[in-house]
């Protein structure tokens, strides 16, 4: 797994920036992954929708009564510790355990990510205190938002290990784009190549977007044949005009 | 099944387009129909939450991983013929085959849709690139948004044929309503006679509304009994005051 | 029960309007209840999305074809009644029966609840009219919208005794409150000392939340050991500045 | 309500045995109604499938932690008040308040029940100690089996009232019957008349089963034409020869 | 699609009635297909569990009022065409078309199956009539039993078009399989081959577990390193002891 | 977490066989525990229903298709460690890492595991080759059965750490004992003392089943008056007679 540590290309977050979570399936489907995206996360707030960087795992099991109570002071749980050692650039991507009637971020800890630099939060469970979270400014996708403290119903075991989120395995390090549409994940081994491509890939349907736009058929031009092809090359030459 | 292509009367479409999807429920439930609203279909964007129009249907099924690839140029496959051929006016309904983690459609096949004159579209499954598609602005009722492409998940086979969608039979030439609370599907046969009736009782609605407005208690104003019958009558014979 | 009947302390409600919901859970845990928090009940419009107040329970259960048709002028149904009764300042809280596809109220009879001066609304099933209902303003948390009326799938038999809302014994008199969120049911009696503590709490999350935004780990900070507690009562006595 | 108290005509019960609730549905059809057959509950043991009777209610509502913990002695709680009161010949339908984890009864209650004379136990939610009930021998249709208690979910509030089981509204007296299909329910007006058709077309199936089984064509003869008709009237006429 | 109705090698079904669905499905994967499982479809009785053959399909969609009454004498509407039509040894696949709560097929319609010599039934939805179908002696796997007839749900469409039965694309004349693990769908261009290399694995693993069942590890024996192969092959060679 | 390891009592293990899961729950009540019957975990055969014994944890997460392909030679992954290194007498649990269609364990592995004296095995996913692995003779409980092997869906990342298995938290080292209600999990710490009053439950239940089965009423025998623990006392000194 110390592939998962390998630096990436310089350009590949920013390629991802430009690229679309629906362009970045494409190019996973194009290498055999169909199962990418991750489900029961969207945007708590929209505004707030977009993020990309390598996965920092958090785990959550289902609570037991007698060892989840209410927050004591002591040392810190291991969410904790993740809020507070979570790399500044990271994804924090939350295991929730199943919660589903709880939340296992609220705006403290939801300011603290943003203070420390991270990205973005994506977990498959509900947050809590959906005013204060949104109120940060911070992107967080997730379950919609639901009042009860994570010890209702889960509690946090460990930290930085393989993880499923929604149906979908991350590894530590894996690199996790977010927008409207959900997140969706990246093999770590795969992501500078496809950082490139889907940046292409976005060139080319901005272009087929903007002939569509101008009443022209989808035959021939999405999936584009080779007329289509021929202009889309004369449209880059041209310097992509609007 | 020619009923469904006998012409609706003339003003059927513009009476509907004065109707709430609630009122032409209730007149689908006095002539005995309890399920005519599409479920899992909700507007993508609430600005754009209306249409009134005549369904053109789509088919997909679960897609099988040798048939369903990344896609090529070539002939057309049926859900991008059905994008090139749905009428002017016609809201195009799909039966998403159970997609739950992908688009059936994004932002370019919606921005032709558009270009053709298409008045919306319902999809029991969710559309992908959402912010694309939002800025399209045509109405679209879809179950919310999802990165990955359909031939993730499923496949078209079929266009022109009577479908489910979202728990409701809908038969092409159909009428479908849409508004913030969802899709209703109208049998050709009823449209006429239907779109008169909820026509009359909005006007109904709006004169009740207004009275528990300025204070009036519900019981015996809605439902009218005599008394409110003869006020509402009154107030159609002054023009309806605000 | 007739503790549910007992006057509530002068400033419960005021300090619970102070507090959130996730708070009030908080609160609710200490108190060893976990289950307060009302599934299925989000606002529908987030610009009204908070109340407090006593519960007024109402009670659906599923529709028999042969009682449950369209509305017909007479005495008012149990729902009706509701609406009529509901005092002035309660939460109505309705046990939905089961509603999926079908809205127990609309805009007219949510007109006559805002009119009534009825604090707000609390469903585990979809309302109707969306846009007529969010048009009136008053908080109401429910499982979306849907078209149909009710009676295309419940029908109500009964008000004011304990009922099930998203999967919370509701008693009528309990104490709810309702944010972004959702809604939470804090049992009667203990509902004056819960607010107190509900109040407390606030402000010293709102001091920590203070302490994180300028930048302060989290670790001893929240929930707060020595140090922290000693800068709580420093910054209460300096006036609580922002 | 006081329809629900007219005695049965005397053969009612007995005709109701002959016929499967396959047939009792499509009997309730033909009067309007869709919605009779009870979800989520199957009998617990194959073997003790079947029982008709008159319904004596239950209703459970989410339990609360302060108010639902281990039992004890004291005046008795409502759901073993109904254990013995409810009438030898009844069947006891619960509607088990969302129970999904827990048994609403046990060996030991349906032991009682047994031995009280009621004709069978219907819910919507789990038992407990399905070995031993199974040992009881009582039809019992229910939703699987768990093993916790019904306070650790759920607690009863009272009997003898309209509820919701499984989706269906069951009247105190309403006729209830089960089979391996599972659990159907007659509004008591309709079940004199009700019972009489569904014996006959027992009779008529009968007859069309032993015609496919010797080979017929179900063309004309299911549902029966003329001729089907002609050939049924003789097999009657006959003595209905196996 | 003609690809559909070319013949089997005259061994196909043979091989495949000798490999479990497990281990169809292993085979399935080697080809790159993960979803060849139907989801919802059971054996209504362990007894008749298997059953191979090409699928002859049927597609159902919800049923809508005023066309989905009560059966009446007349033109037998598409699923009793199925019935009689569907060849000897195929497999009647169904796709429900959503019925979580009727029955598609009775008693009588699985008893004319059966003397029609059709191999079998798969539908995602319920049967009725549960102890006649099993009395029958047909295999059946579907999703459980339900009391209602399908027009209470759903109604009938067209027959022999791709269908999607739960969650698996099915073409008429592909390949069905089915055992206790559930139904498995072989795309008919890859029959011939699958069934031969199911037919070595079956063998192998009949193999393998005669060596655990003796007390040898796992390791390097599942799967087979290179003294298990040769074990294997001496095992075949001296002609498969058991 | 040491205290995971330290020995059980001699006779909790036998206690424990003697209780059912539904007298376990009680006492977990008692306890304050109301989360511990493992959910969708159901005997695969239910001759085959009853085991208890320390938990040996098992962590299934979503495969990916790049990394989860069919079985190769080589060392063995992480569940074929398990299976040739769970204890003697322990349970094997297993999170399934959201398995809904494919079948973590099969007849080989359950075989092996039983040559090598496991007690049961628990999983909130299905087993494979459900035929094959009901004649071994193992005790099972899992969420059915299906065709497709586990990397169809989900792939093995780590064993003997705390999990989440069907909503409950086990740790290994905790005790499991299953029956045909299910599944539970009692906290080591706990399970000494537990063991010995669920066993002083069991019989004070034998005693009060057998005065039901007598024709006494449960009113103050159940739970237990004065006079009912009085006649209980005798029984017991009487040597507990039939």
């Amino acid at each position: 797994m110390t592939e998962q540590q390998k630096p990436l290309a310089n350009d590949t977050l920013e390629k991802l920036r430009y690229a679309s979570t629906a362009t970045i399936t494409m190019q996973l489907l194009k290498r055999g992954l169909r199962h990418g995206a991750i489900k029961r996360a969207r945007p708590l707030d929209p505004r707030y929708a977009r993020c990309v960087g390598p996965a920092f795992t958090l785990r959550y099991i289902p609570m037991r009564e007698d060892l989840a109570g209410p927050p004591k002071p002591g040392p810190m749980l291991p969410h904790r510790v993740a809020v507070e050692t979570a790399p500044a650039g990271s994804v924090l991507v939350i295991d929730a355990g199943g919660a589903e009637n709880c939340g296992t971020l609220g705006d403290i800890l939801v300011a603290r990510l943003k203070s420390r630099g991270v990205a973005g939060v994506v977990s498959d469970g509900p947050v809590r205190d959906a005013v204060g979270v949104a109120s940060v400014g911070l992107t967080v996708l997730c379950d919609g938002a639901a009042a009860p403290a994570s010890m209702n119903e889960v509690m946090c075991v460990d930290l930085g290990i393989p993880i499923g989120c929604g149906g979908v395995a991350v590894f530590p390090g894996d690199v996790v784009a977010t927008d409207l549409d959900g997140a969706v994940v990246i093999p770590r081994h795969m992501a500078d190549e496809l950082a490139r491509d889907a940046y292409e890939q976005e060139r080319l349907e901005k272009f087929v977007l903007r002939e569509v736009k101008r009443g022209r058929s989808i035959d021939g031009l999405y999936p584009p044949g080779e007329k289509a092809v021929a202009d889309y090359k004369k449209w880059l030459a041209d310097g992509e005009p609007e």
